[in-house]
C-alpha cells in the first residue's frame, strides 16, 4: 500500500472527513493499494446499520433520505447517505435538482453524503456501493441511507446489500399494484406510502396489504405498510421507531449476515476472475487467432471458449 | 447432444418454424445440450444483417420495427424480431399493449417475433440476445431488428452487439438534448427523430446535429439524422434506403466485426468460469469456515477471494 492509501486509512480511523471523502475516490477508481486499504479497514467495519431506500421516480425518496437524516440526527447518531444515480442514459436533467438539495443535509454536523454514478463503476455497482459503505461504516457512522434514484435491475441489487430494505410508493401512479413488481415485493422489509395527504393514499396501502397476504412466502414476518408526508414530516417519527424495531429483529437472524457475505465472496471473485482473464488475454495473441478462425466460420466461439477455460482453470 | 436438440437442429436447416422456436427456448433455458447444439448451427450463421433500435420509453419504437418489418417483407427479405422487455421492476402494464400490437407482425409470412426479459437471463441479457440472433441466423433470416423497450444499461449492451444501432428520439421529451446521454452517443450509426409530424421535432433534429457536431470522435463518420413518422408511414422509405446503406458501408469495416467476436467470447468466457467455480463452490465446505471467519471479523471477504482464485485459477 502506498503512503498516500496509508494516510487515508490512518486518518479514517482518525475521524478525519477528508480522508474518508479520499479513500472513496481511491477505493472507486481501484488506485493501486486499494485492496489492501480495504482489508486493513474491514476489522472495523460491522457496527453500521445500512437502510436500503428505493421505489418509483417521483415518491420523494430523496426528500424521506433528507427528513430520516435529520432524525437520527436529532437522536446523536451520525449518518452516511449514499446516492445512487440511475444507469439509465436517457433520464437526465431531473436529477441534477435532488442531488442539488441533498447537499443541505450534507453540510450538517454528522453527515457524509456520496454520489455514486451506474455507469463506469468498475465490477458493478453493487460491489462498488458495498466498498463505500464499508468505508463509511469504519469510518464509524452509526447509520448509512443507500438511496437509490433509479428503478433498474442493478439499483434493485444495491438495496438488496442493506440490513433492511424500506419500499416507497406514492398514490396515483396508476395502478397501485403494478406500480411495484416482480423483484421489490421480496426485497421490502418495509413499505412507506409517501406524499399520504394526497387522495389515493389509502387505497395504495391496502393495495399493497392485499398484495403482501397474497404472498406465498407464508413463513415471512408481518410487512409493515407506513404513510408519511416527507414535506412536512409527517409520520416520520413513526417510521423511524418501525426502522428500530425491525433492525432490532432482524439483528437476531445470523442467517441473512451469512448469506449476504456468500453473496458478496462470490460478487467479488467473478468480479477478480474477471479481471484476471482480461489481463491474460491482453497478453496472448492466441485470441486474434481464434477471431480469425471464428471469422472463417472455421471454428465457433463456444469451443474457443472451451479451450481457453481449460488453460485457465485449475 | 439429446435427441430433441439434435431433432431441433436439424427442423432449422429444414426451415421449420416450430424447430426455431423450440431451439430458441431450450437455449434460454440452458437445456443439457444446448452449447453443442449451438456450436453446431454456428457454420450457418452470418448472413443475416443485425439492427439495434434504441431510444426512450414512448418513442414508437415498436412501431417503427413494425413499419420497418413490413418494408423489408416488401422487397422479399425474411425478418426475426427479437423484443427485448426492460428490467425495470416499476414499469408494468404499459409494455403489455407493445407485445400484443407486435403480435400482428409475428403473425406475417417471413416474420418470426421473439420476446426477451431481461429479468433472469442466465448469464446476462446481451449473451442471451447473441444466442437468439444466430439461432435467427442459422435459420436464414435476412434481417433481425433487436428492439429494446428498456432504457438501462443492460438493454445498451443489447443492441451494442447489432451491425447497426438506430437511436430514436421524439419531440417533446423535455430538453432535446438531456434525452440522449452518455452511453447512447457513442453507439449510435442512425439517429431517427420519430413523431417528426409533432411541433419541436426539427430543434430535436438541430439539437442532435449540434451535439454530433461537437462530437470529439473526428475520425467517424457522419451520422445521419432522419424524421419518420411511424404511424403513418411518412420517412420510412428513406430509413430504409438509409440503413441499406450504412450496412453495406459497416460490412466494409472488418475491425468491427472482429471487436464484437473478441467481445463475445470475453462475455462467454466470464460467464463459463463464473459457472466453473459456482459449481466448485457448492461442492465444498472450505466457502462456510471462511464466512464464519469473516463474521468474526477474523478475515476478510478479499483475502478470502484472493485464496480461492489462487486456487481454482492455473
Amino acid at each position: 500500500m502506498d503512503n498516500e492509501l496509508e494516510n487515508l486509512v490512518n486518518g479514517i480511523a482518525d475521524g478525519s472527513v477528508r480522508s474518508l471523502a479520499g479513500m472513496i475516490t481511491c477505493v472507486e477508481n481501484r488506485t493501486t493499494g486499494w485492496l489492501e486499504a480495504m482489508k486493513k479497514i474491514y476489522s472495523k467495519t460491522g457496527h453500521a446499520r445500512v437502510i436500503g431506500i428505493t421505489g418509483p421516480p417521483g415518491a420523494g425518496k430523496s426528500t424521506l433520505t433528507d427528513r430520516l437524516t435529520r432524525t437520527l440526527l436529532d437522536k446523536g447518531l451520525s449518518v452516511g447517505v449514499i446516492a445512487v444515480d440511475p444507469s439509465s442514459p436517457f433520464s437526465g436533467g431531473a436529477l441534477l435538482g435532488d442531488r442539488l438539495r441533498m447537499k443541505d443535509v450534507s453540510a450538517l454536523e454528522g453527515v457524509f453524503v456520496r454520489s455514486m454514478a451506474t455507469r463506469g463503476a468498475l465490477g458493478g455497482l453493487s460491489l462498488a456501493a458495498r466498498d463505500v459503505v464499508k468505508i463509511m461504516d469504519a469510518f464509524g457512522k452509526d447509520f448509512i441511507l443507500v438511496e437509490t434514484v433509479g428503478v433498474g435491475q442493478d439499483e434493485i441489487e444495491v438495496v438488496k446489500t442493506a440490513d433492511l430494505v424500506m419500499v416507497v410508493c406514492v398514490p396515483g401512479m396508476g395502478d397501485g399494484i403494478q406500480a411495484i413488481k416482480a423483484g421489490i415485493m421480496e426485497i421490502a422489509d418495509i413499505f412507506v406510502v409517501n406524499k399520504a395527504d394526497i387522495e389515493g393514499a389509502d387505497s395504495v396501502v391496502k393495495d399493497i396489504q392485499a398484495m403482501l397476504s397474497m404472498s406465498t412466502d407464508k413463513g415471512k414476518k408481518t410487512i409493515q405498510v407506513l404513510k408519511t408526508v416527507a414535506t412536512s414530516g409527517d409520520g416520520i417519527t413513526e417510521l423511524v421507531d418501525t426502522l428500530f424495531q425491525e433492525l432490532e429483529a432482524t439483528k437476531k437472524k445470523a442467517g441473512r449476515q451469512r448469506d449476504r457475505i456468500k453473496e458478496e465472496i462470490i460478487g467479488l471473485l467473478e468480479r477478480e476472475v474477471s479481471r484476471l482473464i482480461h489481463k491474460r488475454l491482453d497478453h496472448n495473441d492466441k485470441l486474434d487467432v481464434s477471431v480469425d478462425k471464428i471469422l472463417a466460420r472455421e471454428c465457433d466461439p463456444y469451443s474457443v471458449v472451451q479451450e481457453i477455460t481449460d488453460d485457465y482453470i485449475k
